[in-house]
């Protein structure tokens, strides 16, 4: 087994905040120095163009979120740290899936549906105003993560449809191609993203403007601080930790001694000016050393720069081959390589249906049943014992078509798929074991 | 004035036919040798794609038509000829082009229409089994044209819109971006192009299975002219030559007085199998030569590559230097380079509204106002006289908004033109022209 490959994108279209860095940049690279883990990060800045027709703001952002990484902690010699444009196999990528990507699965992508409605419920065309960008992020999103092998890709829920598009371009090629190109990647849900308060409570995020700046200096962080939204109660009297946004980001930044201690405080009748101190120090405490760097850093583009630069080379490494591999499986080939084909070999034997069985977080065991393209078919309940999906998957390779009526009672049809898609697929995995039975 | 550029693509889906050469290679090779133009021939193997997922036959057409092409005459020195996918921006230049394209746009595409119809007559979802690349092959289209700053696309009626599209793209990355970043194609309709009859009688082509190979050997290329089909008379019987395809065969190889003489010979009655053998001559007198290079140059396949890798070398001399600016218009930026920006300099000045008077072939004149995006908002009727469109256009400047009852008369609103932005575009030409006048 190889190690697990960890891809994320960062979409280069704003000043990373704090919230940015307690949510995302702080877990993700605590997350690359575990051990077993290949970690991929990347300036997602054709992703920015889809949104941000500012190219000084591009620019800036990408400098900026470059220098926020590296100033936290983010190791290029260790992590696969790079800027997407620097990488002309994505786009090239990009089009291939392009080819064999179903357009009807696009149209019900989360993002252009959101478009869609918000046109509809506007009363204008269902697409006025939408670009093609929009419409075409997922592709160019499956080309990020199928060019690297990913295993997994840590996103929020919302976002867990593009991954399961990702695993759907990917099999189809394979399919399509008949070998093993892609690895299909899994999304890695984060379920309890730690989310900041800002400044006025809300939580954190440019589009409220109550965020925090991570790199500002010690004054203004202070002077930003000190403006955060409490209630009005004076100092002496007691103070609720729940819902205060001072005492959420105290917790974010303190040991567990230091948030007792403010929570005893808090109960003692803190003044609000020096709860608003002591949140001050522990963030800064903690800022500080990474702020030099981050100034040292902006103040040497080039040094940056050359970061990227070096990271794109090692990207390349990963990407050049595997595209040189895949022009070659779809046709595009050096014409003095005649018509010999080392892909078509793994042709030769039709991809089978999947039967997969899994435990999921509620203590349950349940099976799924694919199409060789990465479709799904079929979703199973959850049993209490996993011996029981062991046993139907027993009756589908002894019976094939004949195991539906039982299948039927404990598990659902997926949404696109049909009947008669599942039959044919429990054939295959019957016929698929009469023949290893027989060899 | 620079040359005019002129652009062609060939899609590497198929084996050249003798329609083919008549139709399309030879006109084209012609028209390579006029003075004054710059022409441009690519291997269109990225739209194969599309349709052509057996990689063999990919390679193979691209093999076969670069041999055609160069066996025919084409003088790779004098052109420039290149395979798509050896092009590494234009894919890039894609993605560029599909964060300022319009999706409503694509929807309307003749190519994508068509599938949808389809879809709809039998039945279906709108968009099943219509993938993403026959949805965005007007981008990838447009990117072919943009990036070698094409003047002129000859095209068939059926791909004018691709071109109009080409120009929108192309018109809303300099609106956004503010500069002249990309010239604006023109479709040069061909009108009457050369279509050959086939084998049966109908026009030659690929999917009714009746085309005369080009580089068959001769005894092959004889007895497929021996196959054509002809009406029953007899020797001696006088023929038609009218509605006859052998007869529309041989004056598209024959000199006119070859031409003269065969028509003579219908008419005194001659045999349909000496007419064939004259046919036969008459066609193997032109292809020999070339049959002959064909033959070498196949049997040369490393000889080709290396005449397409040059071209890439020659195409990307172009190509390499434009996608260099585009990505600094866009904000793909070397960071050390700072925030000076040599592109924002060009943006200062809104772009105007363009009044255009033209001449179509009926002899009349014509005007049409577009927006600076490119956008066709009014459209006029035919005028006998050209001073009267001078006339309107003297109107706007000195009258702005207040010219809109006049126009109207005589002008329609484009599809997807609103009065409002018209009135905004009358205004902008009157307000330039006071400012011109104060200059």
């Amino acid at each position: 087994m190889g190690k697990q490959r960890v891809l994320t994108g960062i979409t280069t279209s704003g000043t990373p905040h704090l919230g940015n860095y307690a949510g995302a940049i702080r877990p993700a690279i605590a997350a690359s120095r575990q051990p077993g883990v290949e970690s991929f990060y990347f300036l997602a800045d054709y992703h920015a163009l889809i949104k941000v027709q500012d190219p000084a703001r591009v620019q800036r952002s990408t400098l900026e979120i470059a220098a926020a990484w590296l100033a936290c902690g983010l190791d290029p010699d260790t992590v696969w740290f790079y800027r997407q444009s620097d990488v002309p196999e994505i786009p090239e990528l990009t089009w291939l899936l392009t080819c064999v990507a179903g357009k009807g699965i696009l149209n019900r992508a989360h993002a252009y549906k959101a478009a869609v409605d918000k046109n509809a419920a506007e009363g204008n065309d269902a697409d006025a105003g939408v670009s093609a960008g929009l419409f075409m992020y997922p592709v160019l999103m499956a080309a990020d993560i199928l060019l690297f092998g990913a295993h997994t890709v840590p996103v929020g829920r919302d976002q867990v449809q593009h991954i399961e598009m990702a695993r759907d371009f990917g099999a189809r090629f394979n399919h399509i191609y008949g070998g093993e190109y892609f690895t299909l990647p899994e999304a890695a849900v984060e379920e309890s993203v730690a989310t900041l308060p800002g400044l006025d409570g809300r939580k954190m995020s440019k589009s409220y403007d109550n965020t925090i700046a991570l790199f500002a200096d010690a004054a203004t962080l202070k002077k930003q601080i000190m403006g955060l939204v409490t209630d009005s109660r004076a100092p002496g009297e007691p103070k609720d930790t729940e819902g205060s946004a001072l005492f959420q980001l105290y917790q974010a930044f303190a040991s567990p001694a230091q948030t007792d201690a403010l929570r005893a405080d808090f109960a003692a009748g803190i003044a609000w000016g020096e709860a608003k101190q002591r949140l001050f120090e522990v963030i800064d405490a903690e800022i500080a050393p990474m702020r030099e760097r981050y100034n040292a850093l902006m103040a040497d583009p080039a040094r940056i720069e050359a970061v990227l630069q070096a990271g794109a080379v090692k990207a390349r490494a990963i990407a050049t081959p595997l595209l040189r591999q895949l022009r070659h499986a779809v046709g595009l080939r050096d014409l003095a390589s005649a018509a010999s084909s080392p892909a078509s070999a793994v042709a030769e034997k039709p991809a089978l249906p999947v039967f997969k069985q899994y435990r999921e977080k509620d203590g349950k065991f349940y099976f799924k049943l694919s199409h060789a393209n990465g479709d799904t078919l079929l979703q199973s309940r959850g049993f209490e014992n996993p011996r029981d999906a062991g046993a139907l998957l027993a009756k589908i390779k002894a019976e094939g078509k004949a195991a539906w009526h039982a299948l039927r009672d404990v598990a659902e049809l997926a949404e696109l798929a049909q009947e008669s898609q599942v039959l044919e697929a429990l054939e295959a995995i019957c016929r698929e074991a009469a023949e290893a039975g027989a060899a």
